[in-house]
């Protein structure tokens, strides 16, 4: 018989780019979190929209699962071919087409990493924003509708991705949107890709919008009695005008545990990192109105850098909080929660999580996106303890519950993927079906990604 | 037989909502344009969601064609009812549900104009920014992804609404969409029904972002050598980082038409209608970068005002350059081309679309929002000669074939309706079989605003 990778060959002829060795099966296997592996049949390294396509349309005539992974650096089991089958490698196109500083804007083949795509704006004094931690691809920016720190400025990948070329399960290529940057011009057919997970499509190539870099940034740290005040001067600040760029909330366990990790004294209090930009005596005027604000919230410690070196330093809590939660759980599995509630309802939701995860006697840190009435409870699993981990899941039903009730979401940037699909059944039970009717309409043969977003039903 | 009205009467049962008098039908059988009207059979005044859905419900049984209508200021022919039937006007859909301050969002029903959630809105500070220009129904700017001079700072109404509540064709309710500011829970219904122009649903309520109303505001009007220098000066005002809420580009023409309507001495010159805001630092901070920027493209005169009065003021002429229009051309029909293009061939295309408006003999306003690289011609249209309406059509296929030409869109923003059906096709030639295939899944029996975006193929 012939085998897959043999067929897959004959329309990728690279010995090296098809793949079914051992470890890069493995290294195609799993993702970073608690989410069980599982081994695709053959890793292919495509290098053309034109070989994409070509796989595309064998799996669909011959019915064998595609995953596409870019870095591997989502959080809900995107990646992890639960099916077996073919992942997608995109990692090779990694083609910077260009960057047009006159237009804002830059085209990227979709395995182009956020660093590669700053690197080329800055030459120009410009840059892309989302900012979701890892160094992810942009085409699993996209399919993940992926944020992150800079959302409450710029928002997140759905507001950046102008135009996209997707190839569609059987093999045809689309090109929804344009350079143009604003279109009414038929249905948002780039939107629906934007956030799909791969279900729908494989994006191939992402026309972006870029930003200038403000002239002067400044990073504030301020502690305040309690979650409520910390939440309320934040969303005061925003709603204010100040040009927000990050404003992330830290609960006072989270510090204490980047005290006893990093071996620091800050205040173990809640705490806002805040950092705004703009002009000279704009930033001036903003690091005022911020302070004020936050004096109304009776916030006791308010700390500023406006020089690269200090404003790193000061970040540095915020940046090592989720270290110091590895650095209590040696050998754990990580998960994390991401709910979103209405901004009002930030500083309940905070607090009912640190109460329930306490209660449960669970080592976690919090951090909020506090511009965005996100945040993420992070916990470690005993990977050998199925009660463990069946008690962290509790712990996120209750978290989900709770933002439900709220008019919140069960995910405000992580995806749906292996992990949440019982939450999205609750939270929009009332669009599965549709959800369905466009999973049939774009992949009637339920080879793209299969398990994610939604349950099977075969 | 039994007529639709009496139908209708036992779904809504109140005489003066069920109407078929005679200046009610013609008072929704046309816009403010060119397009040709046509009566409809009955106009329905619904005052909830139920009877939306009942009248909905009814239509796709019986296949009666259903156009939903807002304050009737959309420009492409969207709420004409072409194959008659029933106009559902919502208007009397129009309470404002709540406005939430602290989380910066308001819940309207449909037919709310956005000057009734501004004025709701501003008791706590607080804006809807986008500005159409028209005081258009907020269900219809959703319906049409409205936009306007704002967009360049706050988004369109893609980035606005948060949350939909949607009838569709068979009288189902649904949901899309939360309270949460950002989400990534399932394929974006709420985006894709955004901008569907009443064609694959009824919008009745919206869950929508509010902002917070600069403390300080400064308007600038600054005359240029030539339009490439005026739009290279805008785009860099943005990437620079200065805070502009609007930025509109005039042309010499344009000025001039004002200047004689008004009896004005502004300098004929193509001229940026800036209004940048923030904080009262960031705003003074802002005005010289501005300044210092207009100065490098040979800005040759550089007004501002800070005070309410005196900005309308400054304004003026980019506010009456439709009135100096229509008073050069009294008694006839308007037509506006809306091509958008990457900001860098803006210049480009308002300067062929000058040349070829002289050249045909038109008289024509050209209006950029040039942060957003679009652009409106206006042309009047003597309706009582099918050749001067042909010639300005032919203008039209001129704008957007050099628009598509440059990775441009047909629509930046007035959405496809009847009058760009050929040129959506032209742009998107590739994605019109899943416009089809969307709209035969919500709208199987093809009764929701028939005739608009998409051929009629019976």
């Amino acid at each position: 018989v012939v085998t897959l990778r043999a067929e897959l060959l004959e329309l990728v002829p690279d010995e090296a780019r098809v793949s079914d060795g051992v470890s890069v099966l493995e290294g195609h296997s799993a993702d970073l979190t608690y989410h069980a592996g599982r081994m695709p049949d053959v890793v292919v390294f495509p290098t053309s929209t034109e070989e994409v396509a070509a796989v595309l349309a064998h799996a669909n005539r011959e019915r064998v699962p595609v995953v596409p992974y870019g870095a591997g650096s989502s959080l809900e089991g995107h990646v992890i071919p639960v099916a077996g089958g073919i992942v997608l490698d995109l990692s090779r196109l990694d083609r910077i087409v260009d960057v047009r500083p006159a237009d804002l804007q830059a085209t990227v083949q979709a395995g182009v990493p956020r660093s590669a795509l700053n690197a080329a704006a800055a030459s120009h004094g410009l840059q892309f924003p989302v900012d979701p931690g890892a160094d992810a691809t942009l085409g699993g920016m996209a399919a993940t509708n992926a944020s992150g720190t800079t959302t409450v400025r710029y928002g997140g990948m759905r507001a950046q991705v102008l135009a996209l070329e997707v190839v569609l399960a059987d093999g045809t290529v689309i090109r929804p949107g344009s350079r143009a940057v604003k279109t009414s011009a038929g249905y948002d057919l780039r939107g629906l890709f934007v956030g799909s997970e791969g279900t729908l499509g494989v994006i191939t190539e992402l026309t972006l919008r870029l930003y200038g870099i403000p002239e002067h940034t400044v990073a504030v740290r301020a502690s305040f009695p309690d979650v409520g005040a910390a939440c309320r001067a934040a969303v005061a600040m925003i709603g204010s005008g100040v040009m927000v760029t990050r404003v992330e909330l830290l609960d006072a366990e989270t510090i204490a545990a980047v005290n006893e990790y990093m071996d620091r004294t800050y205040a173990e209090a809640p705490s806002l990192f805040i950092e705004f930009g703009g002009t000279e005596a704009g930033v001036a005027g903003d690091l005022e109105a911020t302070r004020e604000i936050a004096g109304w919230e009776g916030c006791d410690s308010f700390e500023f850098e406006t020089q690269q070196e200090g404003r790193a330093r000061l970040w540095e809590a915020r940046h090592n909080s989720f270290f110091a939660l590895a650095a209590r759980s040696p050998g754990k599995a990580s998960m994390s929660t991401d709910v979103a509630v209405p901004l009002s309802e930030l500083p309940a939701a905070v607090e009912f999580a640190r109460a329930r995860a306490d209660a449960r006697g669970r080592n976690a840190v919090i951090i909020g996106h506090v511009g965005d009435g996100n945040f993420h409870v992070a916990l470690t699993i005993d990977p050998a303890d199925p009660a463990d981990l069946e008690d962290a899941k509790a712990l996120n039903d209750e978290l989900v519950e709770f933002a439900l009730a709220r008019g919140g979401t069960c995910s405000g940037e992580h995806g749906i993927g292996l992990g949440k699909i019982a939450y999205l059944e609750q939270e929009h039970g009332d669009l599965i079906p549709y959800y369905r009717a466009l999973k049939r309409l774009f992949d009637p043969n339920g080879i793209l990604n299969p398990g994610k977003i939604l349950r099977e039903v075969r």
